[in-house]
């Protein structure tokens, strides 16, 4: 997709197979291309959020256990070394599905490949992996965008009036994004949309990232607090709600980002519809209750406490900084994520299909689910 | 209450019968105390929020009205004088009952009595007003104290988790506050408490007041963000919710800060007690339905696309500063408020009692209501 009228995806590698990303901490008040060299820089580029959103985290992690094989030195032992390096990588994000399903992918190599018969098909599934995160977000725009084609029917000309959470457009992924891709492809054929943008505090990927990809879009968007999606919804300002999601049990119960759950409780008081945008990678079939099995990541309390933004001083000169907001005495928590129930989804969204958000649909359109139910 | 372990109110008047407040929009980087001169100045801190909340911003207009008087020339017409400076104060803001309530209890001296008989009329009126806000919250502390207690008992020495949004404390009142009154009783009498204070954005009236009156009061609490208060519920980490009010219809229908729907929705999917408190110069009794009936404030959209908070230097000094938070391009929208409707309102803790949110109860505790029933 476009940043200053260029296209990019979200991580890659250069012609010298450095493996290079977007540094979206930096965003949006600068834009920053940053090299991963070692597994330790990969680690810190994960859990400090240079690369965050589910389907990047584990395109991301799939790169990332390839230059665990690159940087192998021969000396140590194979099996152990990868098993210990990617660990390291596993540690870094507890709630995202798609971090261990690529470092399960990646396994399936380094367990049964020496070193050097390995090394080029971990490069080669990796590739896999973002090429197939890029057909799925793909396809689920294409899917996605028929639920807006209709809304826009009966509203004869009038905009579409989506609201999300968080980020799950293309900086999420390596391209196009899950919740977003519908509205790309909606507004790249000509329908007209609006996103109601909440600002997803306390790390405000709302603000700086779904801001900044639909403005470098020119897709028309509002940003709103996080508190204010249940009065437009009360108001009927809201056709529908699209997010994306970082694990769903086989049942439909949707980990995402903390406050997801309170935008789909008041979609469904008034009847609006709520819809999860997801690629199956993100699906933990082995889980089927979410609130009662999912692991919810618990990040440090100075994300409450702080926010970080920019301003320009007197000269003119731009600068990043973060603030304190609030008493020097005062200690916040830090929950990241919440489960939202599948009573509150009108639909998932996949790359195989729109379906209810309940075990029967899931199993229908992914029938090697069954393997798990009891 | 104290601030720095000395007792203040919110607004008083000298030993030189000038009039004096807190500035809240530099809490808790800066305590700063202001005077205001004249009903400019008064209309300006109304509107920039150096004063808030429902009853401190009625008990500012019932000043603002005597220092209206004050500054009569004599080369005016009273009456033309008086009603067209007051216009000003009632579009200062147009969500909370109490500025109007205040209003008209000082239109009925200066209607009926010449300048010099009306001048210590309203100064004696403004200061019952006050006084009588600091009664009714005093009172409406001591009713909500029992809930507390009640649920105290039950957890036997662990401390009661209440969850409140904005800030309803003696900040936004004269003293004791509406929503914290009762947690500020329970407290002194040595009930464990401890309170979850939401952020709440956009301009952050929890982290910067709630969590600052509660600090200086020793209170334990904790800061979340806006997102978080149906995670919390949902795993049953709150015993409670409180909170304030800016309009109550007769019907019991609350329009509050804007996200206070939100976490009533969740307090209701969990069966979580869900107390809205109003001193009764709150409730307008000629509404009844809130969500069709109360206007609801629409704010500067720079207060969605900047916040404001403190950093130190290297050398330590400290600055406070406004910093963006979303791209150049992106735009905000800025709804202050809105609307619980009262099936999902457990109960009104007010000065006369606690009630439940519907028009038989409170047409019970307020008969005086019954006139504007259709």
């Amino acid at each position: 997709m476009r940043i200053q009228n260029k296209e990019y995806i979200t991580i890659w590698l250069t012609a010298d197979d450095e493996l290079q990303i977007i540094d979206q901490t930096k965003l949006p008040a600068e834009f920053e291309i940053v090299t991963l060299k070692s597994n330790e820089d990969v680690c810190t580029a994960v859990s400090s959020m240079q690369v965050r959103g589910a389907g990047l985290i584990g395109v991301t992690a799939g790169y990332g256990v390839y230059l665990i094989a690159k940087n192998f030195s021969g000396q140590n032992n194979w099996l152990a070394y990868m098993q210990e390096e990617c660990n390291k990588l596993l540690k870094t994000r507890p709630t995202a599905k798609n971090l261990s399903y690529a470092l399960e992918r990646q396994a399936k190599i380094w367990q049964n490949f020496a070193p050097k018969e390995a090394l080029p098909k971990l490069r080669e599934e990796a590739l896999n992996l973002a090429q197939e995160d890029i057909d799925f977000c793909k396809r689920i725009g294409e899917h996605g965008k028929k639920l807006i084609e209709e809304i826009a029917k009966k509203k004869k000309g009038q905009p579409v009036n989506i609201l999300t959470h968080c980020n799950a457009g293309w900086l999420a992924f390596t391209d196009y994004g899950s919740a977003l891709s519908p509205v790309y492809t909606a507004f790249n054929a000509g329908i007209a949309v609006h996103v109601y943008v909440d600002e997803t505090r306390p790390r405000n990927q709302g603000a700086s990232l779904t801001a900044f990809e639909l403005a470098e879009h020119n897709v028309p968007h509002t940003l709103i607090s996080d508190n204010v999606g249940g009065h437009l919804m009360q108001h009927k300002m809201i056709d529908m709600v699209i997010v994306g999601a970082d694990r769903v049990t086989r049942n439909g119960d949707v980990a995402n980002k903390i406050g997801t759950y309170l935008k789909a409780l008041a979609a469904h008081a008034d009847h609006i519809p709520f819809y999860v945008a997801l690629p199956s990678s993100t699906f933990d079939f082995s889980l089927f209750d979410g609130v009662k099995e999912i692991e919810i990541e618990e990040r440090n309390a100075r994300e409450t406490e702080y926010i970080t933004g920019y301003y320009y001083d007197n000269a003119g000169q731009k600068h990043v900084q973060e603030v304190r907001i609030c008493p020097e005495k005062t200690k916040g928590l830090n929950f990241a994520f919440d489960v939202t129930p599948h009573t509150l989804i009108t639909g998932l969204i996949t790359e195989r299909g729109i379906m209810q958000a309940n075990e029967n649909a899931i199993l229908t359109l992914y029938p090697e689910a069954k393997q798990y139910c009891k």
